[in-house]
């Protein structure tokens, strides 16, 4: 699939399509990917709403990310001490990994992500393959953070969820799956995650295009982002047919 | 256009289609009318993000009003003591008409409503004759507050935008269109407009499907929310379609 920006530019039946969709030659100009960021803080539902739309278009035609996988590794570190490290603090991830996979996909090349561990606190040496297809998602804490990260996306979503739920939702993630207890759980929401959140995540929120309260339970804003998903993925096949 | 539920349920083809979408029942069964509701504090920008989103799609096919026609009239007080009215509290708004208005066009019927002068603090005795369309626009800043109202929308939006910029916007607004002084605008906010927001607007905020920051400026979200105007749009015709 090859795109000519001149051709495109200048064909009659192009110009009377900017005409009808004024707003779409900020998501459509030069791109073959659809680049939609999914923020917001630790238990807000983030992951469900990627889940959500994933499962919402064809399997083949969207790829996923998440910030997990780009946690900095410290393998010299012994396991103590990495369990001590401040893994709500921006300087816990590795930007330049993620922006360099986010500029490779949208090149239309695939990306090894590394395996990173929750129990480990370090990558496990594993490898995924990650290809780019139309539509690319990629969900975490401090996407917004990062001003090149930022501006690769086409949608940026915030999703906010009141702080008492997040941390209910946290717990019961952190104890029943990733084996924690619960006094570590609330030591390290206390010490690390709420202030981290307050002075890192929070302020990110202005950056969005959209925030959706409550995440993947709020139907409607899943329904309303699935028809623009649909409608930018059916500007893709008739663009590509119109190339070939 | 009549709408038969039993049929539409029972028939194999419409099972697929909620297979294929299931998000979309929420939205469609027994609806031919798609109630959109834009909610947010003075000056946010919701009157533009319904223009904007108005200007979007086919003349014919939307409808939109606004909760300031919906003040309450006092025409038994002379003007200096209307003039001091709170107009940002619950009290000053027609919930009922506003309600029973909804109803009617979602019931398929036209309704009167009545004009309301800003300079005369009052419904100036004339009306307009609004008929519903497929998509029917309501904005206003008290939109949530009423449950009733609230739930009649299909999707709740909530523009939210910075205080600063909203009272800038406001003091333009007052001051160039509807000819007041800029002492007069400062003292109606600092005495009413703001304690009523953070008492009853901001509230109204955790009822909204999605909250779009910075209004009509926001173009990422006016072409999402437009994707879905439309897909509901083809929705609306395909069962038309299927009826006839």
């Amino acid at each position: 699939m090859k795109f000519n920006i001149v051709t495109l530019l200048i064909t009659a039946k192009t110009t009377a399509y900017w005409r009808r969709n004024p707003f779409a030659i900020i998501l459509c100009v030069q791109k073959k990917y659809v680049l939609i960021g999914i923020s917001g803080g630790t238990g807000s539902g983030k992951t469900t709403v990627a889940k959500n739309l994933r499962s919402m278009v064809p399997e083949d035609s969207v790829s996923t990310l998440s910030m997990d996988s780009y946690y900095k590794d410290f393998p010299d570190l012994p396991l103590e001490q990495r369990r001590l490290l401040n893994y709500d603090h921006p300087d816990a991830f590795d930007f330049d990994l993620l922006y360099e996979h986010l500029r490779t996909l949208t090149a239309g090349q695939c990306v090894q992500v590394p395996e990173y561990s929750f129990e480990l606190y370090g990558r496990t040496g594993n490898y995924e393959i990650v290809c780019p297809k139309p539509v690319i998602i990629v969900e975490g804490i401090l996407l917004f953070y990062d001003e090149r990260i930022r501006q690769l996306f086409d949608i940026k979503i915030f999703v906010d969820t009141d702080a008492d739920v997040r941390i209910l939702r946290r717990i019961k993630r952190d104890v029943e799956k990733r084996g924690r207890t619960l006094d570590s759980v609330v030591k390290q929401y206390l010490e690390t995650v709420r202030p981290m959140h307050i002075q890192f995540v929070e302020p990110t929120k202005r950056f969005a295009d959209l925030i959706i309260p409550e995440g993947g339970k709020n139907v409607v804003a899943m329904d309303i982002i699935k028809a623009k998903i649909h409608a930018l993925l059916m500007d893709l096949n008739e663009r590509h047919s119109e190339e070939l």
